[in-house]
């Protein structure tokens, strides 16, 4: 089915903070983990009984909800009106707590809202002056008639555009809504929201101001074309949840174009963070990069981006497995980007099965779909293996259970040990890029970010449940960018010229 | 000069929020009118003498500029660091006043620092988040996996993208940089900052969310094509800045195809405070608009525009002048707008040169090129004259000498009363079309934008003097954006469907 399997990567994109789980049927019985992404505000009134508020918290405990805020909004000699929020595992545990409360004597459900959904009514994201705005005089600098000669210095030198506009702290998140983290082509207006959350990520953790733009189009060369047009006012270009294979001739174009770095993160930002906890889960196993066995389930964006670093990095040994098998150059149902993987991976054209690819393998990197491992495969891996099951929101093979094969285990779950993340990356390397006012971005960059990535697990914190930092520790952007700044510096022709003196 | 003429209008766009004037010729002997636009910043050492500063002061005032501060940055047994900084009228006058600091006896200039530059760097906007990422709850529910919902809501009903995300409040400030200001064909880079200004004022004016998108291309089926493409994630479009005639046929191709409005400020935005301060200044003569004769000079984006909306306002007599002369449908010369807007002004195909067309006439809009006319020749207009000469920096005659021949005289200068300034309109058009869900706008709403703008001056504060408010009155985005918004909801399909539940 090689139709199927191009489109197969990046709808197992691991570009998602975390994992409910409640899907996840291969775990072991357990009770539903409840997320704040699920949870609700339920307006009602009870009656004068004391005991109501126990009866309404007792309620939600028993469907298997967890109560985090009650909140009395109105309280009269004849009953009260209360707010109470709660976390569920999935929308239909929602429905079951509030069908819970339902029940409860004395209760009335009067309202049930979705605070997720409140959270996104008027969008995430504001435009913010830099400059005041009261007087007349303000006026006069920050518009007419004084920013004429801003404009008239920026004519005369367009090397000045980065350090007298937006564009030297500016990011586009450019995204055509084919491959919105694991829901597939949802188109541009539906993809608002990822793109959106994306911009806040940057500001949140680089203080990179970055704008969404969602493409009206699936044509590779209008979506070429018109990031090509738009790119005067930015610094760099990150595409989002492009479907592979176009992502990949987008990507390659629009760098060949632009004297701004372009970045796919479904790709590279993944690369990143599997390369750098992958560093770091050799040296708990004490194994090295050019010895290991490593299989990438996955063909498609990340898979691909993931398998050029692991190689770049010095990798000596990859198979890439899709739904055709075992990726082969002799394979002939394979073409285009597919066949090149192939070619660069696999010289001795094994054929067979996920499985069969395990055999002795000392790495497994997923990046596929849910389940498509049984537990007991891994047991035909080397001793001391090292699995990253990466799909989201289901891992291709239980993290938990995995352990009984593996050494070290990562996924993509943000209720496990060792996240993998895209957030420790992208922030990062954009922060270093503009920084640095980089032209381009380079393997060599990519391969820094890594290495820095890496670098903030200390050796005295490093074991097999700590390969990877929290996306909240507050040092990993600043060692990737710095990484990544020092890096674009030292490479020829990387960076844009400035000018010591403006106006 | 037919291809003269073509490009004249949009380079005399009234699109500046005041005027220096320093170039302004045709004035009366007067001190130069110093501006916070070209203000500077003078860092110098002066020797122990504690007349330093008295002599610094006197050094300014001599050269003709105005000191705004004097800060002393440290001060030492043999001497002084002092920040001095003053207003100039323009950039030869800071040089003079730098070279007037350098004679003072005792005092070194260390370095000359361009507060409008200063203010510049870095860029005047930024993207803030409107919800907090403190914690992992935040993020999976501003981010995966709280987000995903978001995004299967949206693609089941499109409809609420305007509500569950930024689209709902955020213009897109799109410009070629073909006619930047007064300054010409300067490219998408070099206009950055008049798009990032009208962003500020956007925010300022109206809390609307403005992003520039300065395009690479002056090609009109790719300009329309970006447009069409970066539409999904905006709630409106404000075309900034681009040259006649091209203008015309990309917003009419725009709003075919978009279902939000498009709006070219340089065109429309002139237009309505143009007729604003036109019904007043009526009311201040006691003349009619279907009575009057109105010469407008300029047929450009700006002109064309104007005269469009004061024939839909129920103008009874138009003529307009441009290089050509008074454009005449038998004048084989004018090809495309221009003859059109010949056909439509003039049936009785009135030849003559600017002059000639004065002759009785009630009112004179400027849009075209400074000190084009002569002061007298206002003599052969009617009596009670209107005379709006609002071409910038350089109006098309000195406002303070025409107010001889007229009895009401606006213009674009900020130094003068009856200031005419599109900062009275764009903020509440959008704010009227974004609040009532607009997916197009109509001349019904403009002229009530126009009606509105105009009553913001009560009966009791009508004068010749003040015919059009201050651009700092609180009232007027709030007037003209309930009235557009008004007008917007009373029009059949003018506006988009909302549905009542969420999620």
């Amino acid at each position: 089915m090689p139709g199927d399997g191009e489109t197969m990567g990046p709808a197992m994109s691991t570009d998602t903070a975390s994992a409910p789980g409640s899907d996840d049927t291969a775990a072991p019985p357990r009770g539903p983990v409840t997320s704040a992404s699920y949870s609700i505000t339920v307006r009602l009134t009870a009656d004068g009984d004391p005991a109501s508020i126990g009866r309404i918290a007792t309620a939600v405990g028993s469907a298997g909800g967890a109560v985090t805020a009650i909140d009395v909004v109105d309280s009269r000699s004849d009953g009260l009106t209360v707010d109470v929020t709660c976390s569920a595992a999935d929308a239909s545990h929602s429905e079951e707590m509030v069908e819970a409360l339902r029940t409860v004597p004395g209760v009335k459900v009067r309202k049930v809202s979705d605070r997720t959904f409140l959270l996104h009514l008027g969008g995430k994201l504001e435009v913010a002056s830099k400059v005041p705005m009261k007087t007349r005089d303000d006026l006069s600098m920050a518009y007419t008639p004084g920013v004429a000669r801003v404009c008239m210095a920026l004519a005369d030198h367009p090397e000045d555009v980065r350090r007298l506009t937006i564009k030297g702290n500016t990011v586009a998140v450019v995204t055509d809504g084919s491959a919105v983290l694991g829901l597939g082509n949802i188109g541009p207006g539906a993809a608002m929201p990822v793109m959106e959350g994306k911009a806040v990520l940057f500001k949140r953790f680089a203080d990179i101001d970055a704008w969404p733009i969602c493409l009206d189009t699936q044509d590779v060369d209008e979506i070429v074309r018109t990031v090509e047009l738009i790119a005067p006012g930015f610094g760099g270009i990150n595409l989002e949840d492009i479907a592979a294979p176009r992502c990949f001739e987008i990507e390659a174009r629009l760098r060949e174009k632009l004297d701004i770095p372009v970045f796919h993160d479904d790709q590279h930002g993944t690369a990143i963070v599997a390369l750098a906890a992958l560093k770091n889960a050799l040296r708990v196993v004490d194994k090295q990069l050019p010895d290991v066995k490593i299989v990438v389930a996955g063909g498609g964006a990340a898979g691909t981006a993931i398998v050029n670093l692991l190689l770049k990095a010095g990798a000596g040994q990859v198979l890439v497995w899709d739904r055709e098998g075992i990726l082969s150059p002799d394979d002939d149902r394979l073409t285009g980007a597919k066949l090149e993987l192939a070619r660069r991976t696999n010289p001795g054209a094994v054929r067979g099965e996920l499985p069969d690819a395990l055999d002795g393998a000392d790495v497994f990197i997923g990046v596929s779909a849910g389940n498509i491992l049984a537990v007991e495969d891994l047991a035909r891996m080397a001793p001391r293996a090292v699995v990253f099951p990466m799909a989201n929101p289901t891992p291709e093979v239980d993290p938990v259970r995995a352990r009984q094969y593996a050494a070290v285990v990562a996924s993509g779950r943000s209720d496990m040990p060792n996240q993998i993340n895209n957030v420790l990356a992208f922030p990062g390397v954009f922060r270093g890029l503009l920084d640095a006012r980089a032209t381009e971005i380079t393997d060599g960059m990519l391969l820094a970010a890594a290495e820095a990535l890496a670098a903030v697990v200390k050796d005295d914190q490093l074991n097999a449940n700590y390969i990877i930092p929290s996306v909240f520790d507050p040092e990993v952007t600043h060692a990737v960018a710095a990484a990544v700044a020092d890096q674009a510096r030292h490479e020829p022709g990387a960076t844009a010229k400035v000018r010591e003196d403006l106006g």
